[in-house]
């Protein structure tokens, strides 16, 4: 199996992402490849200095970068050879089976679109993340910025997208979904939340708890929580900032240092017929890892077959 | 000047709101008197329990409670002589200057609307909260629970009225208003905060700084964010819930211990004629004493006029 790493995404590329392929590469070997996509000139140089341990990784060349702050449509559109877009046809074409970057969000999720397609049936894609759990472990939240506004029918499909993720990528047996919302009665929400509600409440391939609140994203209430791509979004970067103004005052804990993005590494686009992971763009070659560890899970798990099965019915 | 205190609302009432007015009474002694609102009978041994301490409270019997559970605009009306709606009364004919509940804030929102009614000119009132900062003091956030939907005029507006709350009750001289969003840019955000932007952007009673993200609120881009009163919430009861696990894991720090509601004690009703705080269910007698030092300081500051004067021109 070949995982592939896009060598120029993210504000420390390609060293922080040459490093942490090279990490991820002994911690997969016998079981996965790592691919690197980039601008060889860059790339190679930085492989020759790890030696014998970059020796089982692969390079493809990739002239374009996007940049970090370019329209996402148009760059993946005019820039065919970027690394993104390279990264896009190798899994495509199934020459690899997961692409991971942590370069510009946007034109990831262009990408994603473009070229490997979202599922037939499901309506809009969703980015999700990973909330720790006080009892330990993670729980899923999406949308966390696909799609800033929402249809019920689109945050149902959610719920059955952090589902399908929560049982064949984590492992639990049949997670909890919950809505976000103000209040756990039905009736509490948005016009849009309390029509979600009602769709999710009977639909039969998830186990719908009913509504949480915001204090409920890091107790056992739920697996997966489900929200618009706005509120996930603040929600995701409040998180963020706690974590990091507890590391700055030096306040660490096990569960809040779970919180920080470098033991996840990246965010899975879920509901495309294949495994892509957005990373951040600060990401550390620890990060870097980890998001490729990530990959090869989700790639292991087949969960975007068991995606496409679900909707196809 | 007069303090209304609803002593039937919250969790621990009366003894908690007993307990709360009379260290108040001593905080506010030869500036204001603390009227005590509820059941005679139920409230009147425990003043006299607290002795000389209580000799400045005043009691007014109200017979009946709006219990937390109750729909608001059903109990508001049918219970003509609960401690709410007796509290309003006071506060409309002007027998206080300030009324102050930690029941039933649905209760506490349809009666500023029914008794002392909205400012001509707000399309709806906000409710406010109070955000930590990392360089210390609070900024202000809303709306946290009023409006779930919200129109683009509505969040403009809510970046007035807290501007204003800013300016007179916290003492801050130019307090820059942010609109809560995905991304800095002005085209991030849903439809709705990306018209509330344009509108806020030519306001001219504000200093509006553009949109910010969830990583800000605590950080000094804003002394005042706007949102819709959904996401308001969620991220209000996601910061609670993160000073309760901090507290919990005895994780103690000056910034993340101003978390605590009750260093703040309520939340005010902004956009209505009058001065009405909303406190925590579980209010503590310190919470309820600083709701009602918040009370003080707005009646003090003159808020409500200074609502009344922006939004009659």
């Amino acid at each position: 199996m070949k995982i592939a790493l896009d060598a120029m995404g993210g504000d420390f590329a390609p060293q922080a992402a040459v490093d942490g392929a090279v990490l991820a590469a002994a911690k997969l070997a016998g079981k996965a490849q790592i691919v690197l996509i980039g601008q060889e000139e860059a790339v190679r140089p930085m492989l020759q200095q790890h030696g014998s341990a970059a020796a089982s990784l692969e390079l493809v060349h990739a002239s374009q970068i996007i940049e970090m702050g370019e329209h996402p449509a148009k760059a993946y559109q005019q820039k065919q050879d970027s690394s993104i877009a390279v990264g896009y046809r190798l899994l495509h074409t199934g020459a690899v089976e997961a692409f991971c970057s942590a370069g510009n969000t946007g034109a990831m999720l262009v990408g994603a679109m473009f070229s490997v397609k979202t599922v037939p049936g499901v309506l809009r894609p969703a980015i999700a993340n990973f909330t720790p759990k006080l009892a330990g472990g993670y729980g899923i939240l999406l949308d966390v910025g696909a799609n800033a506004e929402c249809k019920p029918e689109m945050l149902e499909q959610f719920g059955e997208l952090g589902s399908l993720y929560a049982q064949y990528v984590l492992g639990i047996a049949r997670p909890k979904v919950g809505l976000m919302s103000l209040g756990e009665e039905e009736g509490k929400g948005t016009a849009i939340t309390q029509a979600a509600h009602q769709l999710l409440k009977v639909n039969p391939h998830i186990h719908f708890v009913g509504n949480i609140e915001g204090r409920d994203l890091f107790n056992d209430k739920t697996d997966v929580v489900v929200c618009d791509g706005y509120t996930g979004n603040v929600l995701l970067k409040m998180a963020e900032s706690i974590y990091e103004i507890l590391d700055a005052k030096q306040m660490h804990d096990p569960f809040f240092d779970n919180f920080n993005y470098e033991a996840i590494g990246g965010s899975p686009i879920l509901g495309i017929n294949d495994n892509a992971i957005i990373g951040h763009g600060v990401s550390t070659p620890q990060a870097i890892c980890n998001m490729l560890l990530q990959g090869y899970q989700m790639a292991e798990s087949g969960i975007a077959d068991q995606i496409k099965s679900t909707f196809k019915s």
